[in-house]
């Protein structure tokens, strides 16, 4: 039982829901009955999570008298795609499961991000519910409404914003995390603190090592704190035309990383740690933070055990090339998120460019000294 | 040129959009251009339609400097599915175009709902225009913003609410209609007039051979009338709450009729003329409507050329189960489309039981004597 339960509500009008955080939560069903009126429930997993916490999820509906189905999905990145979407419809329609249905998501990123596309698109849009079991996902995709599924010619070009009706994280569910992914999560929170919430950032100094060591009060409350920051900003800004935006600090330089590398190579969060740097060298170029903030970043990034550099093998053209036909380019011209200081971000195309050929070409020439 | 275009407005808050109903619109790019703000227009058909009018669709855009590009898909309900839309995804990222390009959909039903579909979810979705080049589409997806494919276990059963931003239908694309298609199409104009438009049954009475001869007034006539009848409908209910399903008038029983012959077998419209008959007479077995009503409706369906009695293999029973699992039953209970007068209907569930199973008996019995 959870003794210091978090709760933030995510304000979107009539879509508005609740994100309850703390340890043990999925021994709750209390939390989660009184967000699910279907009586037909599917609860979508991958081989990975299944093993681990399925049963719990399960127990969670146990004598509640509602229809429980399960899907196990396939675990990876390399399974976000339309026709492994497709088992969670044939499951649906095997077990005749109807339009006032609701679909539970339980893993991390891609599968709340599979899961909520399922339920925006089965016929034509049901309920669902987040239980993201990872940290990534649990600051990340837990705010936002994005869901969706990869092309092989486009990460995330296949999708919709369709609102949880509830995203309930167990702190617990982190113990069975690999380290990597803790740090790759821990990298998001950081993202947090340097665009918008330098309280935040000061925090991390200060608890780094804590939030390492999966002490639930730390990690409940960064993961409410960068919950309530990605929902402000969200909030402000829905379907992304503008302030939503800063949320991609260093992801226009990681998905480069991601992508030169191919993806699975580096995860997610550690190609945002070395693309969160790059963004703060150039900002700093450009004259916004000083040496002192850039050492800071890379102090707060390298104990969190996050690269501080790109590979040294993609050479700054390629980089260029790659963060050229990001989604968030306007017409190949490149913006970027930069840094005013630490805890203040801002969307620019109108910068000096020799300022980012040069951070590309040091922070290719600093990859290469450490190897 | 047309000279006499039509045009209804369909009324959806900040979602509205304007349908032109006319001769040769499929000439007059000043109707279409002032809809498409976008650099990127894809325009999407198929291998049937794609001889006959794709040509003049790319020339709505010529010389406005615009990049347009194509995507031809296979013809038939059969390629209605994930994977076939899946091309156009591959078309719209290898032409490298981004979330404010605009698809055409250049076709019948399956091409408008598909389009429609890859529209909603390409990169979270973007817009769309409809140049539908049947009736039936004309005078039913032109309205209520249902896209989507099916899947191997069910009809539309994935999909999304998405409204166009114009409908531009040109009556001149008739001419290339088959006859059956033709009588499919007048099917639904007939069911608009039963179930809330009893003046254009009459019209329909008085003018049924013009319709059927394509005469361009009379087609533009029943479209535009069709057309504003299910905004009507669609503008009081646009999810489909409650009286949205008095637009399934006789394709409760139409649906079982096209799943019992396998789809492709029956025209969506031929099943749906058998549909309403029978809805009808069991109207009339409950006492609404009058001997002299049901004459009319066999009198008009059979001048469509459209069958007044289902195939009589399917039997009672069948009828019953598949009436069932249809998406409008409400856990198996069949709901039905009933017939108050002509011109006026309601949804039921709430009826005699012998009338249904009087009514498939007897209408099987009529079925066999056909034959």
């Amino acid at each position: 039982m959870s003794s210091s339960m978090q709760t933030l509500k995510v304000e979107l009008g009539a879509r508005s829901y609740p994100i309850h955080i703390g340890e043990g939560l999925l021994s709750r069903p209390d939390l989660v009955l009184a967000h699910v009126p279907a009586k037909q429930v599917m609860i979508v997993s991958n081989t990975t999570v299944a093993p681990l916490y399925l049963e719990q999820a399960k127990a969670l509906f146990a004598g509640s008298g509602k229809t429980i189905a399960t899907c196990i999905l396939d675990d990876g990145e390399e399974y976000k795609h339309l026709v492994e979407l497709n088992k969670i419809f044939t499951a649906l329609l095997e077990s005749r499961f109807d339009r006032k249905c609701m679909l539970v998501a339980l893993g991390g990123g891609v599968i709340g991000d599979m899961v909520g596309f399922a339920a925006a698109i089965y016929q034509r849009g049901v309920d669902f519910i987040q239980i993201p079991t990872t940290l990534l996902s649990q600051v990340d995709s837990s705010v936002g409404g994005k869901t969706g599924v990869n092309h092989e010619l486009g990460k995330n070009m296949i999708g919709a914003f369709h609102q949880p009706k509830l995203v309930l994280i167990d702190t617990l569910t982190l113990n069975t995390l690999p380290d990597r992914e803790l740090s790759a999560g821990v990298a998001e929170i950081i993202k947090y603190g340097l665009l918008c919430d330098a309280s935040l950032f000061g925090w991390l100094e200060a608890n780094m090592e804590a939030l390492l060591a999966r002490d639930p009060a730390a990690l409940a409350y960064a993961i409410a704190r960068s919950c309530q920051d990605k929902a402000d900003i969200v909030a402000a800004d829905e379907k992304e035309a503008d302030v939503r935006a800063l949320l991609n600090l260093g992801h226009t330089f990681g998905h480069a990383i991601e992508t030169g590398m191919g993806y699975g190579e580096w995860l997610h969060g550690e190609a945002v740690g070395a693309g969160m740097m790059m963004a703060g060298y150039m900002s700093k170029l450009i004259g916004n933070i000083t040496d002192a903030d850039l050492d800071r970043m890379a102090d707060l990034i390298s104990r969190a055990h996050l690269p501080l550099y790109p590979p040294p093998q993609i050479k700054p053209a390629q980089f260029l090339d790659m963060m050229s036909v990001d989604k968030k380019a306007d017409a190949g011209h490149i913006r970027l998120v930069l840094l005013k200081t630490i805890g203040t971000a801002y969307l620019t195309g109108d910068y000096d460019a020799s300022a980012l050929d040069r951070t590309l070409a040091e922070w290719n020439a600093y990859a290469g000294e450490q190897e």
